[in-house]
């Protein structure tokens, strides 16, 4: 039999109705001589009375239809949507019966991350992770009906690509057919999707899948969601333009927020500045400080340490004042970004107190207050390292502190641009500089003349965009001058041979006409995890691998058959130790 | 500067307007002092009008930007949307300028199709390769839509799978971090989107890339898109019923034409009997005759050779006289099917000529006449072979005789499904039978009692969906009672610890609780190509791999270097000759 609703569907409205429903038990409570017994599936929960005859061979989790008579409820429940109604079953069917589950299905539940994936079907009837999955697929929604209103055309790239040797490594594929030969799977669609605006498809767009053989980090996948797009006739502007409208669209239809246009930007060089690092969380102010000129006359022994004539001091205050223990772990968080001694300093009506504060003179104290604009209290963390060490230590006791003092608002959603990245950095493992986001970025206008002599102070014309502190996407203006090209590939000293070996096929395409274009990729699974409150990206992938790239549920990846190998003409060796 | 509009947008209602379009040179020609330019973009096509002076630079392919005053043409073009304007240029720019093309881009071309390959963003740039991908794209969309509204869930499942040793070859995929082992592409994600159903996802869909490690026919690739769905709660007929409404949608938006529904439906056996092969076109009649009876009591001698009392006389006729081009190539068809001799008898008023013509009695050329309902003329063309043989080789004639009349209307759509499949097919190379779809496929309730003892005439809960000749998908039911699939599996003779370790994972979860449900996939390149009247699924797969499996324009697969191989702990052997 059919079932007549969902188990989220009945309401008052439905009183007096003869209903089927079909799901899961998921609780059993006698009372009396009944049993009340929910009943849920992906659209909700149903209570349902139950005589002791009716109830006596159903288990939690067993999959039952019922048929019966909407009641209105006494008690009602104001949580569910059906919260107002009962349904007094009449009929009752076992569709599927079920072992005890391993762990319980519901929200809080402490299991091992390993087990919840080792049973990743049980994991999945929770309702959080269901709705995960739901804000995942309207993200996707959202995205495709607003790129396809502005005639973003859907364009599906090759999974079996070229190894790219610059960049991340590539997994590969050995080609069967194709004798010691391999595909590699694709970073991301780049080449393809510049070559479609060579092609003239002028807006395209998709959301596919990418891959990365990286050592894998906490929370990093193998495979990862991207959408993708690219655009003619267009520069970041426009880009900027399109994606601030989406990002409003996705935050007003998946969580009610309006966000205002257009977003802040910061250049690259100031959010190293303000917040010592390039994908600054905006939730919360909490700057750093440059306090070099405060304490230019003090010779606190602490900033004695380092001698670098380049040296800066810095500092983060919050006008809190910090415990023992919240000192000890900035202190560790400090080390951890290799600045080895941190100094602090405590105001209180007046009082100072911590570890430098014997060394400061009145006017330093002034001086600091007046920085700061701290009324009551606070404490300050300083040190002098040179300006590298420095930011990025101070970035990090910025976000350190946020989380002692619960300041990210999780409702809240501060996103903004970086731009004018710097074109090249500095590899000292190839002593060359490379690219920084890859070799078919634009150089800005003002870098145009002598981005090839002047690499350290280039820029790119190139844009990220960051949400609550999470990098979720970046793009850039491509060269499309053969000459620009050239120049480039010459500024990180790419011998000729390998520029043609690896792509001689790509840019042989920008003599036959090409459109400017710029383009971006936003990072799906990031963004379903900022939209879900997700603590991992794990949790808004349906059947993600554990952090050593393992699905502890089917075991893969796994051994397969010499016969397999040899059909291949590939064998195993031994790793080298 | 942007365009105020794209190149297939002006009309009459912009005249006088100032206009700034942009786009590629499509055709350049001088008349008098002036000279007309074609300039052509994803979205059409505009005349501008220039002045010798400014046109004196630019060659077809270049990409220009011009601005200028939109002019009512005097000799109108109605075949194009901007056709009754033209647009006199005051301002042009040069944005790129384009070597010569090796092909030109125009529709019509004769270029090899590696030489497209090679050049495929070239290739993209031909108006009916641009309209196939918008086509493509709009399936897409029309999918998602409907199935959105029915509340279908978008969950995305991994790349990297595990083998499935059943079935046709994986491609794999070295784990670096897992020394010696190996991820498996998907075939398709099946074993998923069942354990979506047990995690109560209730109704799933993807469009997804799927991957096939196969000797390449000529129209196939390693990978290849499919929508693949699947339904909890649901039978064969729920699904039947929603890809009827799908298929009249896309069929609707698509193309506009109106499908009536239900759509036609055969047996497996049926099929076999009337068109020899389980996808018929039914575009045209043509029906395969069995012809036993008629010529029982005859000693035709082409009858002869074939000795088996099993064997069955077969024919196909049609109302036209064929030449003897036309008989050789239906004799060299039926050879390529493994049916040696073909005879053939054609009639004209009353008179009867032909290879058996002289053997056959006045009843039988009655009877003839009869049975295919023959007026004035018509060629038969017949023989007797064992059952599977001759049902095979009529088929392949029926299609071909097809072809030689051009019988199939390329505007019609003719879709049917096929049922009631056989659960098993006799494997010769491994003696036993083997799942003939999967082994996860319901047994239809008639066979379920006795499906593993009566192999042979066991029946599968499995449908197919046919367009034109064309395989478009397929799907069944799927066990849900373990105790049915412990029964599939002793039936295919799998023994228990190669079940634990293939299955053994997926098999455990139907323990804890499962919904019926059933499911389909759909090949979206071939439908892309049947809406698309295109020749080859590779005119509508952006870029595709040659029948090598090998990409002309980036030379993927390629050899990869020494140390990547090494990092993979894999090393290349000699293939065994």
């Amino acid at each position: 039999m059919k079932r007549t609703h969902n188990c989220g569907q009945l309401t008052i409205q439905n009183v007096d109705q003869n209903v089927i429903l079909q799901g899961w038990v998921k609780k059993i409570r006698k009372m009396g001589g009944m049993t009340f017994v929910d009943i849920r599936d992906r659209y909700g929960i149903t209570q349902l009375i139950l005589d002791e005859s009716q109830a006596k061979e159903i288990k939690v989790e067993f999959v039952i239809e019922i048929e019966g008579i909407v009641l209105e409820r006494k008690a009602k429940n104001h949580d569910l949507s059906t919260g107002e109604i009962e349904v007094k079953v009449d009929e009752i069917k076992i569709i599927n019966k079920a072992e005890l589950t391993p762990f319980q299905i519901e929200d809080q539940i402490e299991s091992l991350e390993d087990t919840r994936l080792t049973y990743r079907y049980l994991d999945l009837r929770r309702p959080n992770m269901q709705q995960n999955l739901i804000t995942r697929a309207k993200l996707n929604s959202v995205i495709r009906k607003n790129l396809e209103n502005l005639n973003f055309l859907e364009v599906e790239t090759p999974i079996f690509g070229k190894a790219t040797p610059e960049g991340a490594r590539d997994f590969l594929v050995p080609s069967r057919l194709n004798e010691n030969k391999f595909y590699a799977l694709p970073q991301s669609p780049q080449l393809y999707k510049q070559l479609l605006m060579i092609s003239g498809i002028d807006r395209y767009y998709q959301i596919v899948k990418c891959f990365r053989d990286e050592d894998l980090r906490i929370d990093r996948q193998p495979e990862f969601t991207q959408l993708d797009m690219e655009m003619s006739f267009a520069t970041g502007e426009d880009i900027i333009f399109i994606i601030e409208n989406l990002m409003k669209e996705i935050l007003w239809e998946i969580k009610g927020v309006k966000l205002s246009t257009p977003f802040k930007r910061l250049q690259y060089k100031d959010a190293i500045e303000l917040y010592g690092v390039d994908k600054p969380d905006l939730r919360y102010d909490l700057k750093i400080h440059d306090l070099t000129n405060i304490f230019a006359e003090n010779q606190i022994k602490l900033f004695q340490i380092n001698s670098d004539q380049n040296a800066k001091i810095k500092g983060v205050m919050i006008d809190e004042l910090l415990n023992k223990t919240q000192i000890a772990e900035l202190e560790q968080v400090a080390k951890q970004n290799h600045l080895n001694n941190l100094g602090f300093v405590k105001y209180e009506n007046g009082n100072w107190t911590g570890s430098i504060a014997g060394q400061l003179s009145e006017q330093e104290k002034a001086a600091i207050l007046k920085e700061f604009n701290i009324q009551n209290k606070g404490t300050l963390l300083v040190n002098k390292e040179k300006y590298e060490i420095i930011s990025q230590a101070m970035g990090a006791i910025r976000t350190t502190l946020a989380k002692q003092f619960n300041l990210a608002d999780p409702n809240k959603y501060e996103i903004l641009w970086v731009v004018d990245f710097p074109l090249f950095e500095f590899s000292e493992e190839e002593n060359r500089y490379v690219a920084a986001h890859h070799p078919f970025t634009m150089p800005k206008k003002e870098s145009l003349q002598d981005f090839d002599l002047n690499k350290k102070q280039a820029l790119a014309n190139a844009y990220d965009i960051v949400l609550n502190g999470f990098e979720i996407g970046g793009g850039s203006q491509r060269i499309t001058d053969p000459s620009i090209q050239d120049r480039m590939f010459k500024a990180i000293e790419m011998p000729p041979e390998t520029i043609e070996s690896n792509f001689g096929w790509f840019i042989n395409a920008y003599k036959y006409g090409a459109p400017y274009h710029a383009g971006i990729a936003l990072g799906l699974d990031r963004i379903a995890m900022l939209l879900s409150h997700a603590e991992s990206i794990r949790d808004v992938i349906a059947f993600p691998k554990n952090s050593s790239g393992i699905d502890p549920m089917s075991n893969a990846p796994d051994y397969v058959s010499s016969a397999q190998l040899e059909e291949l003409n590939i064998a195993l060796t031994a790793k080298k130790k």
